[in-house]
């Protein structure tokens, strides 16, 4: 068994090794690559993913799988070998059961969608868009049917984020958590605007980047295995788990996209260095599912990074690299003023309270196309009333309504859950933290930040994609991934904020 | 034919892909990477370049290379298809001559030997550094056996870097010279000292770039299909014809590195920009050896970068970014300072009339370890003797002496002459370009490069690998590589500068 435990490692190491050397080439397209590269980069990326594919479904790998899984109940059922052959055969048989014809149409289907679907938001113009909608949720049923029988033809899709979760328990979680969200910023929408006017002055560019740079290193980002670049979209990688590299954009005459964005990847960023390096090279060196990853970007960027304790210690270093900008804004104030809870249509700009309504209304829509009690030359329209229905807002037009994310372009149906679902672990895990640190506003206060990575790193961190999404919660907390945490959260911070 | 041809595209395609992936990862490893990230990075590129040798030597390429050879027969032997056949041929069958074994134990042998060069390099102790040659040595004296019969035990090395070049060549090439190379340095040696000493000021880095930049752009260096960026050492980088990047490192304290650093690195990349793209992920697409390659960067470094045509135009624009250094420098001294001849240690350091004095003393080197006739043992002894013999100095140590390059502790015995005979050709080229543009010098002087590179596109560039290195020199000039025009340049030129 030994020998065929080394053997797995080996055929795994190569398959992690082409990905991560696709890793490199997307994080150069996005950051250093001259335009006109563009082309001969897309072929080099097919290319090894083609050849990373290939070993993937490898007959050698499957029958090595097999086989270690027979030899695996001598194994204690947690122990480190018997996760990885779980991880791996669980990734195998999900890679082999899709058909290769399937796999090159959806390719082809999601490239021109994409391009489509960039026109279609510049013009407005949803008809465009809305055939490629309906190719794709049709590629995505038949994607369903390759992993009959399910309990719901969402599960599927769901489980490629949050490994082993069901449409039924997302659905639950969001039902508890709706109404008192909605009653919430009902609430809040009878009391008096917040001012945040002044996160809308011109900032210049590399004092954004130096106050980010500055939190991060406090926070413990280790830049012996990163870095952090400019690029249009901000966005998390790794190459293994000794070079994790964030990105932040920068927006001239808005300070939060910087700020928030920095805090945020370098929650991802945290949690990746932190994996146990035993791990490296093989598919438990990642993170447990996308709403983990997400509980940790979150934390960074919102439980500790729009704390009053974490700017009570730097808002006057930030005021001291913005004096004119901030200088006679006062602490109180421009912690209100990153706190604004307002309606809006984009969902990268909204705030905590507002964000999970955005989540919602997506969830239900997918649900609803995958179930074809939504059709996709409707979805516009449905858009429409069911925003108005969460957040009292009608979307003026299609371009800041269904076709302003990115995600059904390329076919990522299950995905958008994900992000609520992080947003709730947060809170889950932040309690659950509070109780074996008690001091933690005290050590933000104070910059202090290493009793709290160290927290995360020992419960979470370290043990990567080693168990299921849920299992983890549960193992941590006790309980299930759920909403009342963080309703509780909200309650209690906003109702501070607003006085209610 | 044609079905075969196109299934020797798509794997030709393959194997660049995966060698293109590497460069990227190579070039970041250089300009980017966070130094934690060396082990795993190492691990990647092994990785890639194993799936690559694996396809570059299958029974797959090599029976239809062997088809379409035969086939081939029927094809005007220049056309791009023959010489794609045969390219890819020559490439498979070196490839494939060589064991598994020899590849794998010089693997290892080289990475050993490069660590313990540093180390010996540093603590100038050449025995440290002894086994280490001893080994290289004796693994490329097997090397060569691979490819027996062989007129010369170096010609193997050699073939490596100038295709289908023999020892004898080179050999009668370099003592043609000789004589008289050594004689123009006697005479300079009894004029008056050249002063550059302002070269040696406080040159701040963003001037240096900025200028070097501006250059750069006239030559025609293509930046929708390149970049540029500071690294240790500096190097030109290609990952296919739209994506050809350059590095340039910067010493505060000497303006030469920088400046004519720049422009030969250009000089590379524009050799590559310029192959004609419907070569483009094939072995094709590259230089038709290190010498033409060297020739194109010595090309735009030396015959137009260090002549006085050029600093007319340029020498004012660099005096505006560097008042307080140039200021009181004049045009004529700014020329003969960065031309200065002096017998020096150090290769890399040597000016245009001592620098093959450098190279012709390590190819009788490499020549007399290959043959046995110089001894590893004695080589720390020999370079001092040899050295005194060309360049009138012995060598005060080993560190500025056999220990200085990098390419023995690569097991890289064979490249050292291509760098002379690039100096050559570039020479032999310029003065066919000569005939065609008898204007060139006042181009130059109007800082007007477009029809130098419209000639060197059309003559040079545009054929990449498609020729053999003596075939190309041939076509274009009519003769074979030879040191003649070269002898006559500096002559001429230092004959000026030096009133001989």
């Amino acid at each position: 068994m030994k020998e065929k435990l080394e053997q797995l490692e080996k055929l795994l190491h190569e398959i992690h090794d082409l990905s991560a050397a696709n890793a490199v080439l997307e994080w150069d397209q996005q950051v250093n690559m001259p335009r006109g590269a563009a082309e001969d980069r897309g072929e080099q990326m097919a290319t090894l993913s083609r050849i990373a594919h290939i070993k993937s479904t490898s007959d050698e790998l499957g029958k090595l799988l097999d086989d270690l899984t027979k030899e695996a109940a001598s194994l204690a059922k947690d122990s480190d070998e018997a996760r990885l052959i779980k991880v791996a055969k669980r990734r195998y048989d999900k890679d082999t059961k899709v058909s290769g014809d399937w796999v090159a149409e959806f390719t082809k289907a999601t490239a021109v969608a994409q391009s489509t679907w960039e026109e279609a938001k510049v013009n407005d113009d949803f008809e465009l868009f809305r055939p490629h909608l309906e190719k794709l949720v049709g590629l995505r049923q038949e994607y369903a049917e390759f992993f009959k029988p399910y309990d719901h033809v969402y599960d599927p899709l769901l489980d490629d984020f949050e490994p082993g979760m069901k449409t039924a328990e997302v659905q639950k979680i969001f039902a508890d958590m709706k109404d008192e969200q909605v009653e919430l910023i009902h609430q809040i929408s009878q009391q008096p605007e917040i001012d945040n006017s002044f996160l809308f002055l011109k900032y210049d560019a590399d004092g954004q980047i130096e106050f980010g740079k500055k939190v991060i290193t406090d926070f413990g980002y280790d830049w012996n295995h990163g870095r952090q670049d400019i690029s249009v979209h901000p966005f998390t990688t790794s190459f293994g788990l000794n070079d994790v590299r964030i990105t932040t954009k920068i927006v001239p005459d808005f300070l939060s996209p910087c700020l928030f964005g920095t805090f945020h990847e370098c929650g991802h960023a945290l949690y990746e260095q932190g994996i146990a390096k035993k791990f490296n090279r093989t598919p438990i060196a990642d993170g447990a599912s996308m709403a983990i990853h997400e509980s940790q970007s979150r934390m960074w960027e919102n439980l500790i990074g729009r704390s009053e304790p974490f700017w009570k210690r730097y808002y006057k270093d930030l005021q001291k690299i913005f004096p004119s900008q901030l200088g006679n804004i006062d602490g109180s104030t421009f912690y209100k003023g990153i706190n604004k809870v307002e309606p809006s249509l984009i969902r990268i700009e909204a705030d905590e309270a507002t964000y999970n309504l955005h989540i919602m209304l997506r969830l239900e829509m997918e649900i609803g196309l995958m179930e074809g009690s939504i059709q996709a030359k409707d979805a516009a329209q449905v858009w429409k009333e069911k925003f108005n229905a969460y957040l009292g807002i009608v979307p003026p037009n299609d371009r800041q309504g269904v076709l302003q994310d990115v995600h059904w372009s390329s076919g990522l149906f299950g995905y958008f859950p994900t992000y609520a679902l992080g947003n709730l672990v947060s809170v889950q895990l932040w309690d659950r933290m509070l109780q074996d640190n008690p001091d933690t506003a005290e050590q933000v206060e104070a910059g202090e930040f290493s009793k709290i990575l160290g927290w995360y790193r020992e419960h979470v961190h370290q043990y990567g994609a080693k168990y299921e999404p849920q299992e983890l919660v549960q193992k941590i907390t006790g309980e299930k991934i759920n909403s009342a945490p963080f309703t509780r959260y909200l309650k209690d911070k906003f109702g501070k904020i607003y006085n209610l």
